[in-house]
């Protein structure tokens, strides 16, 4: 990280517990953007979202321009204008494979791990208790702990010769994977004794002070577990 | 398209009829790197895919950078590869509003159509066609339909005001827009003549030579429409 973005001021609109909208947050807190954050609920049918993002989806952030406003719809838009922003490369490494790997880990939970684990197990324990679809499915559980181990596995084997997901410094890629695994560890979904490269891969990252605000938040009805804020666990 | 790239050498495993592996050869062509094509049949489990990229996926690019093998896997890390190499943008628009509408569109096309419409009506027309799984669900087909209609008339409106998806020029948005609807229109699932901005949009693309390779694949049993290929329909 050594860079740093000509502090410009921005208003998040995020949702506390969307991965993407978490990982925003980190992004725009280790680039040191200055930024409101405006928790939204995406489901509700006035939700401001629908009058600044055509799919209704955070994160967006707005920041003025030369007069105009800037609106970065999605994940993908926010941290680009990161990038492009600042003075070097900021949370994208240098090295072209590194790169490449970056984008790789990018694209895996956009899709896959969002296909898999958080379309299955985000749905059973936040999804249907936000709208009263009723109690949790013990099938779909098992099926999504599955995914999520397997994806673990996956990450915890890359954590073996590398400091960081995409090599050797901390990038984009991290905050990411990061912010997936602090929504599933808020509902006591990471079973972080049986990974223990990703977990100490965690445990700076929890800490650094771009993650403060997010360890703060509650979900109505669910406590986190005890390890969840703790920064040494 | 102001910048082209130093003419590297690569190699990309695609598979044709995958949008994705489509917008990699449309975006290779326009950035004129010299590569060559080899489909893969990603379903297969001893699929050459598995061996590169941790996923299966296509699409894949292997060039050689500086004696080492860079494996590029994913749409994102071939699209960002192009940019890191061009002499200033090139499949990226300068303006900050247009590049943060082209990464939303990128976005957009990631998920939302994915997810909408690729898994309803390519897992009807295609999937079932290659593993055998019996003909096409026609509730399913109606649901994809009307949700590529939905799309498709979010972007006509897009295009009342601009020239390209994003604003001025093209962009990397509009190949991955075009690679989608080419996809469907072999599968003769484009609804062009309600959609006139949207196929003068379309014409121009078509006609581009990075197009042509395109034109030319062939999904067994399956015949395209008289003006699939037709660079003046």
């Amino acid at each position: 990280m050594g860079s740093t973005m000509s502090s410009p001021v921005a208003a998040l609109l995020h949702y506390p517990f969307d991965p993407a909208s978490r990982a925003a947050r980190l992004a725009l807190g280790e680039a040191r953007v200055e930024f409101s954050e405006s928790p939204v609920k995406p489901w509700e049918s006035d939700c401001i979202l629908n009058q600044v993002n055509p799919t209704g989806m955070p994160p967006v952030v707005r920041t003025l321009l030369d007069g105009r406003t800037l609106t970065l719809c999605e994940l993908g838009a926010i941290l680009g204008w990161i990038e492009d922003s600042a003075r070097g490369p900021l949370l994208m490494p240098v090295d072209p494979v590194e790169r490449a790997e970056t984008r790789r880990l990018t694209a895996w939970f956009e899709r896959r791990f969002n296909d898999e684990v958080n379309a299955v197990l985000l749905h059973e324990r936040l999804e249907k208790a936000i709208l009263k679809l009723g109690p949790p499915d013990a099938r779909s559980l098992r099926q999504g702990r599955e995914a999520l181990r397997h994806h673990l596995g996956e990450l915890e084997e890359l954590l073996q010769g590398r400091d960081w997901l995409a090599g050797r410094r901390m990038t984009q890629s991290d905050l990411i994977a990061a912010a997936h695994f602090s929504v599933m560890d808020y509902f006591s979904e990471m079973p972080w004794a049986s990974f223990p490269a990703l977990k100490a891969w965690y445990v700076p990252i929890k800490s650094r002070p771009s993650f403060r605000p997010l360890l703060g938040d509650r979900f109505p009805g669910v406590a986190p577990p005890v390890h969840y804020a703790d920064l040494d666990f």
